[in-house]
């Protein structure tokens, strides 16, 4: 008889819902308006019911479901199964999470941060499906990261390790919006590709950007990407910048836990044509010659899934181990 | 009944042999010259050889001997128990280190590098004795690394992870005899620190170093730390830069594995009552504020035991997890 698991991506606005085979197939699917502002009390119920609607409209027997998953943003903290105090959603710090989706939902429940859920998802079914050690990237307005370290993901002694996107590439550079200076982030995420390309054009560089900035009061990265494909200079310059940071992140990652594939995803590997070569020839440029250290860079496989999946995946998974809290915990 | 554990620290110049109890008392020690020119059959044979001499010498039943660790210089293959290739030790390259041993002692060896296997001795009996989540530095000539994640040391997907000293903290920065530009080793090691000096004064920095170096024909990086105790300026803004950059790795590692401690060991650390401050002080001034990241940043406790009592402790830790090859593999 095959077992069902239920995978949760919630996002700020909104939620993604999915029930998946033990093989990955997603079977069942809902996305809900997450309403943030009604708070999370309110969130869970509207999971729940969602849950009962998909179960219901499937004729899936609820006795089927053996575990769930939330990919959720953080800092949060895996152990107790909560966003913690200082994240970006009122209301939803020190909420637990997992325990009040668990008693609703009857059955286990593991929760993680939607970048370790995302590449959770990647190792299990997308580009990494073959291999044991796995970096990811996820690039969007900000930068994620996950690291699989042989078949398991690193979640460090606190729960928010793998924050790739703050490893400090320059010293003294760009101001992040963290804190920190010089972080990966304020280099190559979406923002700051976008940003490093408007103050070149405050500098005075003449570019075809200069129009669409003109048009729109501001530029986006896709902006960019588009006019580096044309043959605009700053914008190629620009989506070097961008490159350059994260082939020197994906050396250092080589450095530190050695996966064998780094695989970027989000928002920006849509332009992945013009950005995907330009990172792996960076890398290929720094990495010492000591010995030889090639290692796959690649895209994504699961779009926007990967959410639902690596969920859904990472419950199997936890459910498999006998890693799972007991029901309402 | 007590079991026993020998330990071997192989180094370019001497090879360090201790037998220790299971918890982790040197009850025999021995230090022989490793004559790596004889080439590594003859070392193999004398460390056999003074193994004998130590269990007779003290009595030893030699059936009370579970296991033996080998700490070697890299890079290396676990897997195989043998240096690789490309190493710096003529001869050596691709012969079955391991295998040969084992074949010769009688029981199960475990074969790692030496910043691992003195990582494992600092998170065995040192400054990591309560933690489960550590990074090592080792500060000489240059610089390597060892990661311990709940509990394992991180080895990566080849063997050759937790290279620390080559994460590239400068783009574009200083030349490092890896290859690469802007490694941590290129500012921070003991060689670097007092080039770094060097180069400042040829600049025609005054300093009190210039006396030193008129009458030494160089500098030493111990010269530098002394210099800087008794308040020369260059000196202080030399040991700032290594602290600087020693500083900006624990903020990497701090998001990237997340360990709860990172021990500093090595040759520098002679003058760890100048150095460990400061780099603290930079990891405090260079962390986000997103949330609180407190990480004991310390000194190593083992010294120069750190190496046998590693190999020793690496050894039982693999025996006790069934994890050894076979006699003679």
């Amino acid at each position: 008889m095959s077992e069902y698991f239920f995978g949760v991506d919630f996002g700020g606005t909104n939620t993604k819902l999915g029930i998946l085979t033990e093989q990955g197939e997603i079977i069942a699917r809902r996305s809900i308006p997450s309403e943030v502002e009604k708070g999370p009390i309110a969130l869970v119920d509207r999971i729940a019911e969602a849950y009962q609607d998909l179960l219901a409209e499937n004729r899936l027997e609820s006795r089927l479901v053996c575990a769930a998953g939330v990919g959720s943003p953080g800092p949060l903290s895996v152990a107790e199964g909560m966003i913690i105090k200082s994240c970006n959603i009122p209301g939803f710090g020190n909420f637990r999470f997992r325990a009040e989706l668990s008693r609703r939902l009857g059955i286990g429940v593991v929760f993680d941060n939607d970048a370790n859920v995302a590449c959770w998802g990647e190792f299990w079914l997308g580009a990494g499906k073959e291999i044991k050690h796995m970096v990811l990237f996820t690039l969007g307005t900000g930068i994620g990261g996950g690291i699989i370290y042989d078949g398991e993901l690193i979640h460090g002694s606190d729960d928010n390790g793998a924050e790739l996107g703050h490893m400090i590439i320059q010293p003294d550079g760009r101001r992040c919006n963290c804190g920190q200076h010089g972080c990966l982030e304020a280099y190559a995420s979406a923002n700051n590709t976008a940003l490093r390309a408007i103050e070149a054009l405050d500098q005075g560089r003449d570019s075809t950007l200069q129009a669409v900035r003109r048009k729109n009061g501001t530029l986006t990265c896709k902006d960019v990407f588009d006019h580096a494909r044309a043959g605009d200079e700053l914008a190629n310059e620009t989506v070097d910048g961008t490159a350059c940071a994260l082939g020197q992140a994906c050396v250092n990652m080589r450095h530190i836990t050695e996966p064998q594939q780094v695989v970027l995803t989000g928002g920006m590997i849509a332009s992945g044509d013009i950005l995907l070569p330009r990172v792996r020839s960076f890398y290929e440029k720094m990495i010492w010659t000591n010995k030889p250290e090639p290692m796959d860079i690649c895209l994504a496989k699961l779009g926007n899934d990967a959410g639902i999946i690596g969920a859904a995946g990472l419950a199997l998974h936890s459910y498999r181990q006998n890693r799972l809290s007991a029901v309402g915990c």
